[in-house]
């Protein structure tokens, strides 16, 4: 399935000369929203995951499905302020200041094998920052799972101690 | 399956007097996780539902889980500013002050059927301004599906124009 062409590109959002790739009109497409989740859902099946945790607010959609396709459950990782209990929280920088990630501190078990989602790898930051967040929870990173990869920007690079993969690239 | 079991009450949070129900102790736990998605999803399999809309962010979750067993399209409805494209707008008020849900416009067909998802009702005003954008957008109402429901709020009552559904509820 050519995803590229569920996929609407437009320019300058969430500010001028930025293309955003925006996936509602993929997840709104039956046919679409299916493949992706079939996609990665073959690719972790027959390999050692014991969680997956989404990344807040595209990693929820497309990681809740695969979480539930694997039988496995789902931790969110999300933005400072957002969840109830004891947490951890790792901080990533940002063209201009920094921004924080969160995790309950139970969320996941000690040595548990944790896949990562979230629908696009840009700067790699706040994926980077999740994969911290596990770490410090004592889990260990299987994969970064996207849908899309921008191949022009460094998030590869910052990702390198991680497995990464993606469903398709923009260079 | 005793689903308050694995939901946590966390007293106090956000605020002073309100006890918080932490659904993320059952959504971590594989079993819950998927007794969840699938009693909501025998609900509505053999009904018509043509595209399964969650509210950011919890009910992207299972919003994003039950369209993926439904073998449906998924439509986000989120906070103010998210959304890339030509939107739809809906405000709500707030204990103090308001809040505002948005759509793309395009998100749905006219006349199309969608079953609406989040994880609690409480007041219900998100809901309602969540079936309002359907509405806007020419779209049907098929249900609102909660994973639990507080009794002690007026929800039910504001959305008493449609139909509501929740697998648990606290007094």
């Amino acid at each position: 399935m050519d995803l590229k062409q569920k996929i609407r590109s437009i320019p300058d959002f969430p500010k001028a000369g930025i293309l955003f790739r925006d996936i509602t009109t993929l997840l709104s497409d039956a046919a679409g929203f299916t493949y992706v989740v079939d996609q990665l859902t073959r690719r972790y099946q027959d390999r050692a995951v014991d969680v997956v945790a989404g990344i807040e607010s595209r990693g929820f959609i497309i990681g809740g499905a695969i979480a539930y396709q694997l039988k496995k459950g789902f931790v969110p990782i999300r933005k400072p302020g957002k969840l109830p209990a004891e947490k951890l929280s790792v901080s990533y920088s940002l063209e201009y200041g920094t921004d924080r990630v969160e995790m309950h501190t139970d969320a996941i078990a000690r040595g548990a094998r944790v896949l990562l989602v979230d629908d696009l790898l840009a700067t790699g930051g706040t994926m980077k920052a999740a994969c911290e967040l596990v770490e410090k929870a004592g889990g260990e990173v299987v994969e970064c799972a996207f849908i899309i990869h921008l191949a022009d920007l460094p998030g590869e690079q910052l990702l390198k101690k991680y497995s990464v993969f993606s469903l398709i690239s923009y260079d």
